[in-house]
């Protein structure tokens, strides 16, 4: 593989089949629903394969979505997202660690608490979601990303384009590079590299920041990167 | 004063003056000329007042800022900004707490550490500079803002509009919403409400996300936020 010259280069990811771990929930699901509509196979994994199918089914008859338990999905994705709840996480991922080996992982999750004055960040051992799946998975390569998406804009039909810019976080330039490249597939959105892996609980934590502004301005609101 | 309607509503803050508190290091140096050149009193402060007066003059004779040591340019502000390395952020504030009593005291200082792989967010025990300063200031109204601002670009005679978002957080709405209204006092910027002072940490340290974008992208990176 050549050596990229520019950052904004990316590879061509479209035949890539994605995996969504926690693919029941309303970010899995919206993250599933724009992976097909842009082409790609996607399996949604859950608990249990009976409900992953019905949410596969009511994403829509034409999208190329289907549904089998977790450890199937796993298995069957070539990247495998995971949007499971926090609690549950480094449990899920611990027993996955043989069928993730050697995959892309894309850690979505944020440990957040909720009180009557909003979110906020929970302390993880590990610093972040994201490198506890990394300790978890050492033989996986795990990126973290698509955090700050909105489930509701994802699932809203009459968003053609996502006002956004995915922050991609790792420390494999070619797994990062995947992941931004995937992120991209979305209509309007930028992967945009976000820094190594110890950096990932910020941007974790920052969903409690924008749940306190959407609730403010009474918006979905995300991110873009300026100057980029 | 009446009440709100719209999270858009903003005090007329023009007739404010601006201390800026460690105001001769880059970030101090570039919010002082923004303030200055939007019609704003600025007083920079520093440990050392004739070098605060040699950095007001660098800024440009027509311009009206001045320079004085740090506990008296705290006095004289209407508005104190804390642009101070953050080393040796407690002990000035501490130092100040009596001068600082009732003011508006928007902290902007990153915790951050720098290794051969680049920046990361360092640990504070108050969980952020800005609960820091909360904590060491119980008379102050303390706000956290102008963490992203790339101080090159602030000093940037080139540079009219500046292409960011300013994320404004705080517990005391009427404080926010007067920060807001200077952030929005430089063309370009916005000040967006960010949540409370416990979710200060991830906004601090997402300034180490920023310089690896940075780095990367060879950019001078801010963050806007969108749907608002």
């Amino acid at each position: 593989m050549a050596e990229q010259r520019s950052p904004h280069d990316l590879p061509d990811v479209a035949g890539l089949s994605v995996a969504v771990l926690g693919g029941t929930g309303d970010q899995g699901r919206g993250l599933a629903r724009r992976f097909a509509l842009a082409g790609h196979e996607v399996i949604l994994g859950s608990r249990s394969a009976e409900r992953a199918r019905s949410a596969a089914e009511e994403l829509g008859a034409g999208l190329p979505v289907r549904g089998l338990d977790n450890a199937a999905a796993a298995e069957q994705g070539d990247i495998v997202i995971v949007a499971v709840p926090w609690e549950g996480h480094r449990d899920l991922l611990a027993s996955l660690a043989d069928r993730l080996a050697g995959k892309i992982v894309v850690d979505c999750v944020n440990p957040l608490g909720f009180d009557k004055k909003g979110a906020y960040a929970l302390p993880v051992e590990e610093g972040s979601a994201a490198q506890q799946a990394a300790a978890v998975l050492p033989d996986s390569r795990v990126v973290a990303a698509f955090h700050h998406v909105s489930a509701v804009v994802l699932l809203d039909p009459e968003v053609a384009e996502v006002d956004l810019d995915v922050l991609v976080l790792g420390d494999d330039r070619e797994a990062t590079d995947t992941v931004r490249a995937l992120a991209a597939r979305i209509p309007g959105v930028r992967g945009i590299y976000g820094g190594r892996l110890r950096n990932a609980h910020q941007v974790e934590a920052f969903t409690a920041n924008l749940i306190s502004i959407n609730r403010r301005y009474k918006a979905h609101a995300g991110v873009r990167v300026t100057d980029v």
